[in-house]
C-alpha cells in the first residue's frame, strides 16, 4: 500500500466525517442495531477469516496465550454484537450546548459539542477492538481509520466488511469505517503523517507500540494504557484493607494496565504489614523483588535492581521499595509512575489528602484497588482507552472524550473596534 | 547549551511544579503583584537589555516594523506590568471539583481541576510574551520553560530575571519561570524531545515555527494561531452588513491570525454586493485576487492562482472565490481553512445554521467580523493563544485551558470482582 492509498483513505474519511456529524442519534442507533444483527448473521464468514489468522499464528509459533486472545468463537462474536448494542443505550453527547452567553455588543456565543472528525486507531491483536472502537467513534459522529495488528488482519478485514455492508443497507457512508489492509511498518509510518485528513490518533497496545506512535506521529496523539501502578502502604495503613487490596490489584488480572506493579512501603510497616502482604502474594505465586530492607525481612525475596522500579511487568512479579516518609513515597512514585493509577492505604486523613493532591497521575486512590480505573467501573458505560497524558482527556475515555467543541457565534453586523 | 542543560531545566521545572500546584490563590496573587511592582522598578535594566537586542536587530538589517515590535519603552513596560495585574483579578480555576459521584460499591469519585504541570512555550520576537505567558501559567499553578526568539534574547532574559527575583522575595521557587538562554536550533530540537519533564508544548508565532514544532515535538503540542479565515457572502446576504464586516475583518489589523484572508461569494452576488465590497476594500488599499468570474466583474482585480486560496497573507491582500451554492462554499472553506475562524453573511436562518454546523473550524460566525476570535473579546479575561487543533482546547485559550483534571477516588477497602 503506497502513500497515495493512505491519502485516498484519508480523503474518504474526511468526506465521511461531514456526513456523519449530521446524523441524528436515531439514525446512528438504528445503524448500530443493524450492525449487531449482521455481525451475528456473518458468524461463519468471520470464523472462516479468523481461521486463516490462527493458522498463520501457529505457523509463526505464536504462544498459546496470544493465540487464545486472537481466537474468535460464536460466543465471542455474540459478545462483540452485544457490545455494539450496549453503545446504542449510551447517551449521545453530540449537539450538547456546553456554554452559552451574550456579550455586551450583542454577539451570542454558543459552545457546542461536536465530533473530533477523523480518528485513527493503531492497535494490536484482539479482533474485538475493531468493532468496539468503531462503535464508540460512530456513536459520536466520527469517521474511523483502523490499523490493526498483522496477526489479526483477516479477522479485522472481515469484521470491517460486515460493518460496511450494514452501513450501506442503512444508507450511511461506508467510509465511516475503513481499515488499512497492509501489514508493513512503512505504511503505518505514512499513516502517522496523514495530518491533513486525520484529526486524532489513538494507539492501543503495548508500551513499544505507544512509544513509537508518540515519537513518529505528526497527528495529535492521545497516549493510552501503559500502567506502572503503585500502591503505598502508609505508616497508618490498616492491614485488613492493605492485604486484600494489594492481592486484588496485583493478581485479579495480571496482563492489564491498571494492575499493581510496585509496592512502596513505609519503613515502620516492613516488619508488620508487609509480611502479611508478602504471604498473601506468595500464595498467589507472585515473585517479590525488594530493596535490601525488604529482603532482610521477607523470605524468598529477590533483590530488586534499580530498573525494576520502572517496569510494567504484566506478570506475577511485583517490586517493593522502602521509604522513610510519605514525602519520599510521593517523590518515588512521581518519578517512576506512568501517570496511570496509584493508591495509598492509610487511615490518616491528612496523608490521604496529601497523596491525592501531590501524586501526578490520572487516577489516585485512597484505600481501594487500582483495578477500578476503567470506563465501565467509572460509570461511563464504555471505554476507548485510558489516557495517561494530560492534554484533552485523562484516565478512562468514554464517548464524551471522543468529542471536541466549536464556538458558534451569531451577530447582526458586529465589527471590532 | 547541551542536552544535559535542557534536562537540568526540565528537572528543575518538574520539581517546581509540585510546589506550584500547592500554592493558594492568595499566594499566587501576592506574588503577581510583587512581580508587577518589580518590573516597573526594573525599567532601566529592561530598557538597557532591550537596547542590545535593538542594536543587533539594526546590524542584522531587520525591517522597521519588526524593530518596532521588538522595542520596549517605559509605556510598554507599564503595559506589561498592567497585564500581570489583570491576571490577579481573574478567577483561579485550580481546585474546582468538576464532577463528583458515589458508585454503588461506595467508592467516591471526584474529578478535580489541576495544573497541566510543566508548560513549554516556543515563541517569536515580542518580549511582552515572556511576562504574559508566565503570568497565565503561574496563576494556574504551572511551571513554564520559555524559548523565545533570538532577536529578543537579552530582553527576555532581563524580564525573566526580574520575575525570578520577585518570586524569590515571596519565598516561591524561582524555577516557576526558566528561559532557555541559547539561540541555536539544535537546542530547540532537544527541548522538543524533553518529554520526561515537559507536559505540554505551545508554539506561538508564524506558520513555519508552528509546523516545525508539530513535526518535531515528542511532547504533546497545542497548535495555535495560523488563520486563513474566510467570509462567505451568501445569496441572502445583507450588503449593509457585508461591507462593514468584511472591511473590518480584513483591514482593522492586518497582521493578526483572526483577520480575513479570503472571500467566498455566491455567484448571484458577484454583480450586486461584491462590487460594493470591492470598492470599500480598494479604498483601504487592499489588493483583490479573484477567479475569472470575479475578474470579469471587478476592475483592477488580479487573477488568483490556485495557491492564493491557501495563503494567510497577513497583508493588504484578499483572495476571492465564486461558488454556485452554499454547499460548494462549505466544501471550499473546509478544504482551505486552517480551522481558525470563518463567517457567513446571510439573512437566511437555515443557511446560517447549516454553515454553523458544517464548517469545521474553532469559531464560526453569522453576520459578524472574524476579528472577535480573541480571549478578551470572548470574556475569558486573558489568552495564551488560539488553538486551531481539536484536542484539549479549540479557539481562544484562557486560564481554564491551561489546566487538566485528575480523578481522586476514596474508598474503605473496595476491591474489584
Amino acid at each position: 500500500m503506497t502513500q497515495i492509498d493512505i491519502n485516498r483513505l484519508g480523503k474518504q474519511a474526511k468526506e465521511a466525517k461531514y456526513e456523519l456529524s449530521k446524523l441524528s442519534t436515531e439514525q446512528k442507533n438504528t445503524a448500530l442495531c443493524q450492525i449487531a444483527k449482521d455481525l451475528l448473521a456473518d458468524t461463519q464468514q468471520l470464523l472462516h477469516a479468523n481461521e486463516k489468522d490462527l493458522e498463520n499464528a501457529k505457523k509463526n509459533g505464536m504462544n498459546p496465550g496470544m493465540i487464545d486472545r486472537l481466537r474468535l468463537t460464536e460466543e465471542r462474536i455474540q459478545a462483540i454484537a452485544q457490545g455494539i448494542l450496549k453503545i446504542v443505550e449510551l447517551q449521545d453527547p453530540i449537539g450538547e450546548i456546553i456554554e452559552s452567553k451574550t456579550l455586551e455588543n450583542g454577539l451570542q456565543i454558543e459552545k457546542r459539542r461536536v465530533p473530533l472528525g477523523v480518528i485513527g486507531i493503531i492497535y494490536e491483536s484482539r479482533p474485538n477492538v475493531t468493532a468496539d472502537a468503531f462503535g464508540l467513534c460512530f456513536k459520536t459522529g466520527n469517521a474511523v481509520i483502523l490499523k490493526g495488528g498483522s496477526d489479526a488482519i483477516y479477522s479485522n478485514i472481515a469484521i470491517t466488511e460486515s460493518i460496511r455492508n450494514s452501513l450501506g443497507k442503512c444508507g450511511i457512508t461506508k467510509d465511516a469505517i475503513q481499515i488499512i489492509q497492509a501489514t508493513d511498518r512503512a505504511v503505518t509510518e505514512e499513516f502517522m503523517k496523514c495530518k491533513e485528513y486525520v484529526d486524532v490518533l489513538i494507539p492501543r497496545g503495548g508500551a513499544g507500540l505507544i512509544r513509537s506512535v508518540v515519537e513518529k506521529s505528526e497527528i495529535p496523539v492521545i497516549e493510552t494504557g501503559t500502567g506502572n501502578c503503585h500502591i503505598y502502604i502508609d505508616e497508618f495503613a490498616d492491614p485488613a484493607k492493605a492485604v486484600p487490596i494489594i492481592v486484588n490489584a496485583k493478581t485479579q488480572r495480571i496482563g492489564v494496565c491498571n494492575a499493581c506493579e510496585s509496592l512502596v512501603v513505609h519503613e515502620k510497616c516492613i516488619g508488620t504489614i508487609l509480611p502479611m502482604v508478602a504471604a498473601a502474594l506468595k500464595e498467589k505465586n507472585v515473585e517479590l523483588r525488594g530493596d535490601e530492607e525488604v529482603c532482610a525481612c521477607i523470605d524468598n525475596c529477590v533483590l530488586a535492581e534499580s530498573q525494576d522500579y520502572g517496569k510494567e511487568y504484566l506478570d506475577l512479579i511485583i517490586s517493593i521499595k522502602t521509604v522513610k516518609s510519605i514525602e519520599e513515597a510521593i517523590t518515588h512514585i512521581n518519578q517512576y509512575s506512568t501517570g496511570h493509577s496509584e493508591a495509598i492505604i492509610t487511615e490518616n486523613k491528612q496523608n490521604a489528602e496529601k497523596f491525592l493532591n501531590e501524586i501526578d497521575s490520572a487516577c489516585v486512590y485512597v484505600n481501594a484497588s487500582t483495578r477500578f480505573t476503567d470506563g465501565f467501573e467509572f460509570g461511563m458505560g464504555a471505554e476507548i482507552g485510558i489516557s495517561t497524558q494530560k492534554l484533552h482527556a485523562r484516565g478512562p475515555m468514554g464517548l464524551k472524550e471522543l468529542t471536541t467543541y466549536k464556538y458558534a457565534i451569531t451577530g447582526d453586523g458586529q465589527i471590532r473596534n
